[in-house]
């Protein structure tokens, strides 16, 4: 008898984040449902991430919504979210109240299995949220950020899920956002968990194809005894997202593994997001390939450009290399945090001005709460003579309590503050929306009943979209330049009456 | 002590080949070489294949320069070519000394290692060469055309890499040129090999990565044994091409096998073809991701393209899918060949023209040669009614010998032929020309004094590249419609005086 491992598809939430910068909307998506849901998925991530903030900034859709379209689309494959902690959906840390009316209503619109991280790996800004989806019943997986640095062991992340499982997570899932994680690294940490563990906790593996390594991990992992795995439909795959689906099934044959996976529906799938994908192309990751950068760097390649377009508005990006190399002296002074959202920029921006202006010179407010305790504990020991800038520069007292535990009570204040915003329906879930995006959810509301706004377009209407300067003449006399966006890249196109050129 | 596995870097040849429609000119591989020679490969793929071709027929190089120059500048690493066999770089039999001569001057002009296949894996068709090889005193290694099929077991590809061994081959090389190969069958084969064939023979694995398995396929290739693996770098590399160098090399870390390959070499390397790669954006295959069809169909993507531009040109492209199911079957009446350069497109063809005409109610005079035998023998049983068929339609018998033993002697011939031509410069090399490119090799004498034609275009010019209709009037008045080519895709813009839209 073959070994199942099971599969996460991606297609609806991170798949689309990372190729098409979560463009992706919901009238998309419908036509699919119906396969995903009998494909034999063990889960489909279609909620939380960046969808949420999406949906509301840039696609006029109530993302509670989405959640109960889904649900009603795919009632038998359980619908899953990524979920970030204490910090929910939103950008800072929420007192506990909020924490669990945001898991419970989740719940009650159709998420199953709730993936919680936090970008330090800190336990305690975990702890409420685990607790939450377990009064509701739920599956509660928590997703270690995999990193690379001198405390970060293979041993150091076992005893991490350990402690998971006697918190009551239900599974754990190593977290590689940065296709960091090579093929015997990935054998050593499953088999690592799964002996200390035992049978009690799972063991999925969530990665990216970034680095061109990580459909090898896959395999490593599924021989040290992975329970699941995360791909995506190869039509939306690859690049900054993951590896593919069908291709991941496939290469089990004869292996003892296997998937429960049906592959011609899976290749229906396929197809729908292949004609969908290329109506999202202004959106479109410009890199397609593998990024083998990061084999030295170690530096995740959506952080590099980041960087990159930074130093550009400084006028400085030919100092992109010293910013290379400020990276890990950053990293070290903050204790060994993982690079993933919201610490990757925080880092990589304080990075940046160290080579502009000075090590440590400016400390943005970000970087001085990040010094100070006030995400979390660090993994390791923070740089003391960094700690006491931080504190210089922010005015504040470093602290080593959880950081919610600060908070006093909102939700009554939130609830306050949102009813009485045009549009809003007085629902929690309202409430929730402006609680996670106080700046953004006023506009959503008042124009939410405008309905979903589409961002797909004909790829011919997108090819031919040009920019024509103001004040142009009626008439084209001379040649004009055109800056044509296709497939996310810009080219300029000279255009000349004929005979001209 | 890790395990070495060796590496062949594919950059030169396969990948652009595979890429790029083998465009590339020498100028935009020249500044590569010196990190090409000193990065520590086994041996560099750089001639033979379909460049010999496009050298003359495109690029008006002479390939026995080009060859030449990448001997002077890569000196102290083995180069490598691709011999089909018998067929030698064209498209028919040669008679032996033909043969003799070219690999004769191959060896001369800098090739190290021959790697020589047969489409039909037929060992009289690779008799010749392989000595010819033993004679320069260079290395031979036989390619073995990977399938699956009812005859292509485990044992029959383990069976004939014996007798390649008995034959004097220096290695085997198992050539997957349609990504078909899993990482269980990449165990078993390789390991079956070298528990068959012993150290005596040295075993690599050639993989392309269209199917999004194969880099898995080669981490299990190591795990059996396998002594040495074709890659090719990252920015010349997936889609249609290879897997990446850099990213092979580095999935190896702690698994007890390495690479002698210095990755800041190999990233120069990338870096100079990441900035070359986009000049040839016209040739650039329209798929970069990962084909997961073949895992139903087993039809590789290029014979599949192939197939549906000729229904199209026959107004039938809505018939493709029949197409599809036919080729199993004609693939079965030819006693299972495997489906590589030559036997794809004989195959492919005939399939269209038995849906569009009926079945074999007409048969191609490549295709009757194939059933007849003169292509070679057959892996499996043949058809009798379809050799009948071919016969009655080809007005020739089946034959069973070495189709080269049915060959004159004519290298007298040739040179008689060849020399006259102006711009021949009577050398061996030119009569050699002239002797796989008959048509071509005339203009290309003719030609040659006006030295290499580079194809590559700097970005910007190509995408502004426009089609002016002709007999336009010199001033635009109203919308013009233009198709613009990036990427290799074309797209039609639409340009209109503003207001006019």
């Amino acid at each position: 008898m073959d070994r199942v491992i099971e599969i996460t598809e991606l297609a609806l939430r991170d798949a689309h984040q990372s190729l098409i910068a979560t463009r992706l909307g919901i009238e998309d998506m419908i036509g699919a449902c119906e396969d995903l849901d009998k494909a034999g998925y063990w889960s489909i991530e279609c909620w939380g991430g960046a969808t949420y903030d999406a949906c509301i900034r840039f696609l006029n859709e109530d993302p509670w919504v989405r959640l109960r379209t889904f649900k009603e689309l795919m009632p038998n494959t359980p619908l899953q979210m990524l979920l970030r902690g204490q910090n929910l959906l939103g950008y800072r840390h929420y007192q506990d109240e909020v924490v669990d009316r945001f898991v419970q209503k989740s719940a009650e619109n159709g998420i199953d299995v709730f993936r919680v991280f936090d970008a330090l790996n800190d336990l305690r800004n975990l702890e409420r949220s685990v607790q939450a989806v377990k009064r509701c019943g739920k599956h509660a997986q928590v997703a270690i950020s995999y990193t690379i640095s001198p405390i970060h062991t293979t041993q150091n992340f076992i005893d991490q899920a350990r402690r998971l499982m006697d918190m009551g997570c239900d599974s754990v899932c190593i977290k590689d956002m940065a296709a960091l994680i090579k093929p015997q690294d990935a054998y050593d940490l499953v088999k690592g968990i799964k002996e200390s563990c035992g049978n009690q906790l799972r063991v999925h593996l969530h990665v990216h194809a970034t680095s061109g390594v990580t459909m090898v991990s896959l395999m490593k992992a599924c021989e040290a005894g992975v329970d699941g795995v995360d791909t995506a439909v190869s039509s939306m795959s690859l690049g900054p997202g993951h590896n593919p689906t069908e291709s991941f099934s496939e290469m089990l044959a004869n292996t003892g593994f296997t998937t429960r996976i049906e592959l011609p529906r899976v290749l229906r799938v396929r197809d729908h997001f292949a004609k969908v994908l290329p109506r999202y192309s202004e959106f479109l990751s410009t890199f397609t390939g593998v990024d083998t950068d990061i084999f030295m760097s170690q530096i995740p390649g959506g952080m590099l450009s980041n960087m990159e377009s930074q130093l550009k508005q400084q006028g400085a990006a030919d100092r992109i290399h010293e910013v290379m190399e400020e990276i890990p002296l950053v990293k070290k002074d903050t204790g060994y945090v993982p690079l993933v959202t919201p610490t990757s920029q925080i880092v990589g921006t304080q990075a940046v001005l160290n080579i502009l202006m000075g090590r440590y010179k400016v400390v943005t407010g970000e970087f001085a709460d990040l010094m100070l305790g006030y995400y979390g504990a660090a993994p390791g020991e923070r740089n003391p003579e960094v700690v006491e800038r931080a504190r210089q520069h922010a005015k504040k007292d470093p602290i080593d309590c959880r950081p919610a535990d600060l908070l006093e009570p909102e939700w009554g204040k939130l609830r306050a503050e949102a009813l009485p915003l045009e549009g809003c329906d007085g629902s929690d879930e309202d409430v929730l929306t402006y609680a996670l995006f106080p700046q953004v959810a006023p506009k959503f509301f008042a124009a939410r009943h405008e309905g979903p706004r589409n961002l797909g377009r004909d790829p011919v209407t997108g090819a031919s979209e040009t920019v024509v300067p103001e004040g142009h003449p009626g008439r084209i006399t001379g040649p004009v330049t055109y800056t044509v966006t296709l497939s996310g890249q810009q080219h300029k196109v000279t255009v000349a009456p004929y005979g001209q050129e």
